[in-house]
């Protein structure tokens, strides 16, 4: 119905590396299959587990990644490339192979998130948008995730759009965190994309361009009388409840019903109890109380332990940009190329090699147990999190929608024992014997060719 | 010669409530003229001032900003809108007016980066809009300050595109960190739109797809005999750096020179010494050492302080996303409505009312003295540095070009005295009296309507 090919950037969007390397990769005909696994080597500090997000918006870029007449132009006035590799970038489709952990998933350090296999140049060239697209959802669907669990049933909803990095960012944070379990989001644009509930509530500036807060009050809800949720603190949320209540008479003699009323500065725990008091002895117990501003995970927390009467929280700038762990050690390594296992020996920086699979068990009751990290052609005992979903080329399955993503965040959040859903434990997967076995072989058989 | 208009998002790019409350606007013909001001109000603990950045893109936007059918025909589906706005929406464009501080002009502290009169509706729908690309080229130009400053006058390149906060946030992040003071990019597409100067080096996945290192740095040799900087951390950095020294033997022998070889692990200060005496040793000196892997301004003051032999630096993630300072507490807030001053009193959040203007002074050395903030029709000694860029709804001058935009900042920075530009000290502007007295009269006024 509405516009789905919400992404669609140039295959310039890649670092020059990547497209030096590759000029090197095709005038020496280095066109052998590689495989490139993408992965977090290590959690940030707050975090206990990732869940993944951003393998939709990335297999639409991948699907109609094109080098444009004038993106080669833009090459060749660079004096850097030459007509044989031009002339390949003109051709350029990617045609490989990807496997991936479907997004919801939970996953921890060193376990693919992706694992590409494609003629070495395409599987490099995708590199810069393979890590970006995953990395950000990633980061903000787990971020969300959190702030939801904070909130013990309450909805969170998405208010970040005015503080994200970016338009785009803005739209990844809004599906990113209605996958981790948010209830809707108040950017229209990411409503439309991606077919989201969309609400809000209303600004300062409104109140302040009437006259008298109760004018404000009464005029919005004339405007949207099935959707009306009060900004009570612009000059004082004590009156400015009285005021809201005030209205609510109005409106309910016509049975219209507000919502709710918002707070969005001062001690928010004691100003909830004080308007709660004021909503139920006026008889509107029914009126919910909303609560914005500088909210993430630990202030919720803070909260809803207060016991404040709390009814839903509009979490904006520090869910949208994961303000705790702005970023994710995220890699793209090359694990295999040409039939050989390959690695890198950099200090504080081992990865092992081959293609993957990771194998995750559950406990009787069904919580999550532990996770096995194989080589892919192994059969652990275990559920396999990795699935191929494009093949030569092609995408094997269009991507679930946003609520099947979303329900399976759900059910694999829930299957976390509470430890780690708490952050107090940060598992690490096993490591297969055949994979140890083969990161020790290669790493000495490196090692002797040095 | 290239595309400029990079950035054309739809005007659903915004929140939910501009819309709610702009209907409102439009059934009570509330369309008389709305002055907005965009401030940061707090500067985040690690930053001593802010360089102004973003305003470029927001004018590209602020240009085209339309509501298609498609769009229209979304809002209709939500069953929140009257056909009244619809119409108003469809005939949608920016009529205002807006004040600005250039692109790399220093601000600090309750400062307005830019105001906005426009009909009251026009002016808030494109809140989200402003404050988003303001917000992230000024939080990036800002940090990316920060590293060249630290950097005593070594080159500094983005190489932060494949961790940034979406795509599009990689290439605000490239321009950005130019205006900054960063002399190239990795990220092409970057380089294409903006035409900034791009360059890379080489990955681990490139040495490792060869059998021997060696063979790796002579194939890229080879390619880009112009342009070769080797990476020689993927084994044992040391013998990397031999094997460097042996191409860059046998290319000397045909009269091509190694630019540089780059550590991206490890004890970067002992192995850049190490290197260096290898490479003066063998009679490179020319060879550069560039460094790169997990830097920000703190990471390369301690390599700077250290003496290490080091020529230039790779910084990437933490400046694309401003790691340790991820968002600003940037507001766009109503200042004035049909021509009485307006405010809000939350708590915690007090705004100036009234349209602005910031009177800059310098002591006689010419460096940064002062700020004070006044009204806007106020003449006080000082520079003023709000400019008019945009009449009624019309561009008044073409921004100026990037070169220029990072001449300024070069200049406003270095006019910093050093315990500002350190982070030492962080400066507020004095408010002018009348702006005080118009606060006072205002708030009190307000408090009597209550």
């Amino acid at each position: 119905m509405f516009t789905v090919k919400w992404l669609n950037p140039s295959a310039l969007l890649t670092d020059l590396y990547e497209l030096t390397m590759s000029q090197v990769y095709v005038e020496r005909e280095m066109l052998a299959p590689a495989t490139f696994s993408l992965f977090v080597r290590k959690l940030p500090r707050h975090r206990s587990y990732l869940l993944a997000a951003g393998l939709g918006p990335f297999l639409e870029v991948l699907e109609n990644l094109r080098f444009s007449e004038e993106d080669l132009e833009y090459l060749e006035s660079l004096k850097l490339f030459k007509p044989v590799f031009l002339d390949y970038l003109k051709a350029f489709r990617f045609t490989g192979e990807v496997w991936a952990v479907p997004e919801g998933t939970v996953v921890f350090e060193n376990e693919p998130l992706l694992e590409i296999t494609a003629p070495l140049p395409e599987a490099q060239i995708v590199e810069t948008l393979a890590i970006n697209l995953l990395h950000l959802e990633t980061l903000i669907a787990t971020k969300a995730s959190r702030c939801v669990w904070a909130a013990q049933g309450r909805p969170c909803v998405d208010f970040g759009a005015r503080r994200t990095q970016g338009l785009e960012a803005s739209l990844h944070a809004a599906r990113a965190s209605y996958i981790g379990g948010f209830t809707a989001t108040s950017n229209v644009l990411a409503g439309k994309i991606f077919g989201l509930p969309v609400t809000g509530t209303m600004a300062h500036s409104f109140i302040e361009s009437f006259d008298q807060e109760e004018g404000a009050f009464l005029a919005f809800a004339q405007s949207f009388p099935q959707n009306t949720v009060l900004l009570i603190d612009t000059y004082d949320t004590l009156r400015g409840a009285e005021k809201a209540l005030e209205v609510a008479r109005k409106m309910a003699q016509k049975g219209v019903r507000i919502r709710g009323v918002r707070l969005d500065s001062g001690n928010v725990i004691e100003l909830a109890r004080d308007v709660r008091r004021l909503l139920d002895e006026a008889g509107f117990p029914e009126i919910k109380i909303f609560i914005s501003g500088g909210l993430d995970e630990h202030k919720i927390r803070e909260i809803i332990s207060s016991g404040a009467p709390v009814d839903a929280f509009g979490v904006g700038t520090k869910m949208g940009v994961s303000a705790d762990a702005p970023y994710l050690d995220m890699a793209y390594k090359l694990v295999e190329y040409d039939g050989k296992p390959r690695l890198k020996l950099s200090e504080g920086k081992i990865t092992y090699p081959g293609r993957k699979q990771i194998f995750r068990r559950y406990d009787p009751s069904g919580l999550f147990y532990e996770d096995e990290l194989g080589l892919r052609e192994e059969s652990l005992p275990g559920v396999p999190l990795l699935h191929k979903v494009w093949e030569k080329g092609q995408l094997l399955l269009p991507g679930p929608p946003l609520s099947e993503i979303r329900e399976k965040a759900r059910e694999n959040l829930e299957r976390l024992p509470l430890d780690i859903r708490e952050g107090r434990r940060t598992p690490a997967p096993r490591v297969s014997e055949a994979l140890r076995d083969l990161h020790c072989r290669t790493a000495e058989s490196v090692r002797r060719a040095l």
